[in-house]
């Protein structure tokens, strides 16, 4: 008989015509489906191959989508033997817009990144959700929800936009259904859902519409290593291994919150050392980031496919202007050049950055796609995070001036752009939300942060800015400390006494720095020095250190100046830059100097010039 | 009228016939010599062409000699504008050994690193050589010349030898006749002349002959980069760009010392550096190292030519067994990998090492011969200095041990590997003449003296120690202090009240570690498992880090413990190593320990184990 019994899951939800891959592998999660047999009958749609797992709740169904088949909907009958037969009606859409246009974040942008929890509280209404474990929220809890949502950035785009901001990246908004801590979406429990505290899948689509509608790209945080110990498919694993470690987690589950023993190591060179052990490397891979993260087995191919088709289904749903990978080399790596490869096999214009937190260039560039490594791994991974830039510019601001330390440091970091494939496809920050605020980070000092702040947006990469640095937020009451870190954006809170969206109730120097970046986030944005011109750097002497951005007429010149005091920039060691005689402007300010023997730097800070009227 | 009045000088003095590059180019230094033309009439030489200077007295003779040249001496003849005629007789000798039997220093090797001057005074007769400018003799100072010589390098081989090293590393034993400082050597002003102060060369061939009669292999230190003030060419320059800045010079010779306008800013990125100003790479490249050493200017192909014979000769006269090149980044980069080049082309097993002061790896890897640069350069260089290695071995034995200090620093670091082209052929070592010594280093402590010096010993790389190691000498009374890191070794002079040698006067410590490394390097003399086994590590756990390296049936296990206290190691960890059950032996102590389930260690320190019986 026919059964009207609703399917329990059917993975991913849907899928397109027209993709080059024509596979979709279905996963298919109901009581005991394995001994059902799925039929199709659609024009152009196949079944290729059924599989069952470990678990008798599973089927993972392999479909060949010809590039003719018909768009729309169509059942999928599963026969049981006993008889009953149910029915789950699938859809297959029709692809909006041609892969080659959706283009990735890139060095032209500028990137804003978001703790959406803590930007703005759009709708009140789904700040607590019946349904879900972590039920309050207390704005007096560092750790604990406040609500902010992705309506909340939807209302204040206007603003982002017009500080410069090209692109955002809001940390993960899908379902993290923990017991607490949920607020960070990094332990993401449905990989198919926008947290319903977050708004829905309609909310995120109207905000990728109206960024679009802006000119802006949406970067999705995605995370590929792990998922929440709350996750639905924690409690009926499909296969044995499609966790790392899986079998001390059954073992222990009911006292799973003692459990470290299976943690990652977190030496992640061993992705890289030839001298590795490979204990050691199975450690570090299939370790759990943390004992409330399940570490996702990607060996496991019908999990490698899960990933993978999620990530495109995302995609095409909300059409990304990129993915922002979690916890890159925590995955494995093998996998991670797939999962990569076969993305930009579909959007060939498309953008991925991937979180290596390493301050070693080597490591850095070992993740680039192209990079010629001796292992013969290629990562196709185009935008790794520069955190060794990052480390180098906070150094080298806060050290003094000696032969070695200080300014000398941030230009031997950019001089190491000769071992990278790409330097300008690697992302640079000034901090980010794991990470101590660049304000606490360089002492509290206005000067010194719009220093680091002018010169990551003149440098050739793709600069990411932390919301709120623009009003010198800051963690300097306990620094590095997550939660501080990860402050409300005042205004974001009806009521809340101080609006920086407006600028009403900022303190004069906030005010300066949002005025400050915003000057140079609208110059940059049409800068074709800054988005790809050629880059020229004079070893710091005397305590200055300038770089040069050109392309054709256009020349922007940075100069870092740590003398207190006035002094006399002797331009002649400049001459081979060709800029005597020529009249610049200063960014910031709009005053104009000419070019000449000297210019006079009456104190410690940056100058941005531009030959540009 | 034939004149039998001599030329004044005519280098390289021989040459040889058989060499792959048939080119040979004489310089011919003789007042007037410009105005006469040369002729040569013997059996396959033939002059190619023949160059004049910017001086009068100075000529460049090309000469092509044939393969089936026949060895012997001939005349040059010079004729004269006035009809004058100068002879002078020139050798070209047979070639004694095979081109491929110059077999180059490498991994197999431990090399023990001389300077002269403070080693052993073998010839009390040369201390002071009455035609040179310096002419004290003065143990008192540490900045004067000591007396130590070639002879008395010679005298003490058996040491050398019995310790363990199978190579050796002078520094610097060409003339500099500089008025005072010329006891390091770097300030040349004869490249074809032994000091006298060090022997002749009849001297240095004694040592040569006596080294390979011993198995072992003289390594030859070199400088392209520049030469000493005094040189004898620095009186009357053949070009006007015979080295750098030269105007600079020529116009303010008469009160030199004073001159640092034109010293390198030692800025060395600016050789890879992708962004480097043009004035920048000139300023590094051609700027004098100090003022008392002119910057040669190997872009003049003269004197490229005059460098490149002026090392294969030194290889072919002294069968060396390598080259140590000096300041490596300062010179014509260019010009360096052409000179290297030919080098290998001519002795295609033989070996260089050069400086490059960097503890950036990237800058380590740029230089080493197949290293794919997006630049395109190749060095040619088989062996660069690993300062990157040997900077995070001291820093990770004096570090307390936390998650990112420590004995992982050392562990990181030699995971970089994975970015050289051949990590066995980097030169590592403790310390050298220039820097602090290793025990002072390492705060005067044993323990971690011997950790360092164990460990380098068993790493894929070239060590080298600097004498004097093997008795704890130091520097800590002035730590940095040049002089008093070349202290003479005790025992090298009469009288002497102490004699490393024979062990007589020493303390307890000092003979401990003297025992300890020739423990150490007797073994090493010998094992495959280190010359060119695999490597695999373990990364640091509870203040131990575990190194093995493996060949067929020998393993040799490496551990650093820096627990205080007695301390169980859980060798199950190592399982993959397939050691259990295995009996080994400690290489120090030579007691036996079976591989089991634990292994005991009592106190901190470095234990070297093998399966070798």
């Amino acid at each position: 008989m026919l059964s009207h019994a609703q399917l329990q899951r059917v993975e991913p939800p849907n899928w397109w015509v027209g993709f080059k891959s024509s596979q979709l592998q279905l996963l298919v999660q109901h009581p005991n489906i394995s001994n059902a047999t799925p039929h199709i009958s659609h024009e152009g749609v196949q079944i290729k191959n059924v599989h069952t797992a470990d678990s008798p709740n599973y089927l993972f169904i392999d479909l060949t989508i010809a590039n003719t088949a018909k768009a729309g909907k169509f059942n999928i009958r599963f026969k049981q033997n006993n008889g009953d037969e149910l029915v789950h009606q699938y859809e297959l859409k029709t692809r909006e817009i041609p892969a080659k246009d959706f283009i990735g974040f890139n060095s032209s942008d500028a990137i804003y990144l978001i703790t959406p929890d803590r930007f703005a509280n759009g709708n009140p209404q789904n700040d607590i959700v019946a349904s879900l474990q972590e039920k309050t929220v207390d704005r007096n809890d560092n750790y604990a929800r406040h609500g902010g949502d992705i309506q909340g950035i939807i209302n204040h785009l206007d603003y982002i936009r017009d500080m410069g901001f090209t692109a955002i990246w809001p940390c993960p908004l899908l379902t993290n259904d923990m017991p607490q801590g949920s607020y960070h979406g990094y332990a993401m429990t449905n990989f198919y859902e926008i947290d319903p505290r977050f708004g829905s899948l309609d909310t995120y689509i109207q905000l990728a519409t109206k960024l679009t509608q802006n000119g802006m790209k949406l970067i999705m945080d995605q995370v590929a290593n792990h998922c929440g110990v709350e996750h639905w498919w924690m409690k009926d694993l499909p296969f044995k291994d499609w966790v790392n470690f899986q079998d001390n987690y059954e073992k222990n589950k009911d006292n799973w919150s003692d459990q470290t023993n299976i943690n990652t190591s977190h030496r992640r060179t061993t992705n890289q050392d030839l001298y590795a052990a490979q204990s050691d490397k199975k450690t570090m891979s299939g370790g759990w980031f943390v004992s409330g993260m399940p570490d996702l087995n990607q060996r496991n191919p019908f999990m490698a496919k899960y990933i993978i088709q999620n990530s495109i289904w995302w995609i095409e749903t909300a059409k990304l202007g990129g993915i922002r990978q979690d916890t890159y080399p925590y995955s494995d790596k093998d996998f991670m050049s797939v999962w990569a490869g076969q993305i930009m096999n579909e959007y060939p214009n498309f953008s991925i950055v991937g979180e290596e937190w390493s301050i070693n260039p080597l490591l850095i560039a070992y993740w680039q796609h192209g990079h010629n490594n001796k292992d013969g791994y290629n990562s196709n991974l185009k935008s790794p995070m520069d955190f060794a830039m990052q480390n180098l510019i906070v150094q080298g601001l806060n050290e003094e001036e000696t032969w070695g330390t200080g300014l000398i440091k941030i230009y031997e970091g950019l001089a190491n752009d000769f071992a990278y494939t790409s330097p300008k496809d690697l992302m640079i920050f000034p901090d980010n939300h794991d990470m101590s605020r660049i304000y606490t980070q360089l002492g509290e000092d206005t000067t010194k942060t719009q220093m680091a702040l002018s010169y990551i947006l003149t440098l050739p990469r793709i600069p990411q800015i932390y919301y709120g640095t623009e009003i010198l937020m800051n963690d300097s009451a306990k620094p590095g400390d997550h939660g501080l870190i990860r402050t409300d954006f005042p205004g974001g809170w009806e009521h809340d006494p101080i609006n920086a969206f407006s600028s009403e109730g900022l303190s004069d120097s906030q005010k300066a720095m949002q005025l400050y970046l915003k000057k140079i986030l609208n110059y940059r944005k049409h800068s074709k020095a800054i988005h790809e011109g050629k880059t020229i750097h004079f070893a710091p002497e005397n305590n200055t250190y300038l770089l040069f951005r050109i392309h054709d007429n256009e020349t922007v010149v940075h100069i870092m100046n740590k003398n207190k005091g006035p002094v006399d920039l002797n331009l002649s060691r400049f001459d081979e830059m060709g800029l005597q005689g020529k009249t610049l402007t200063n960014i910031i300010s709009g005053e104009k100097v000419v070019w000449s023997n000297t210019l006079t730097l009456t104190q410690n800070g940056s100058i941005l010039l531009t030959t540009k009227p």
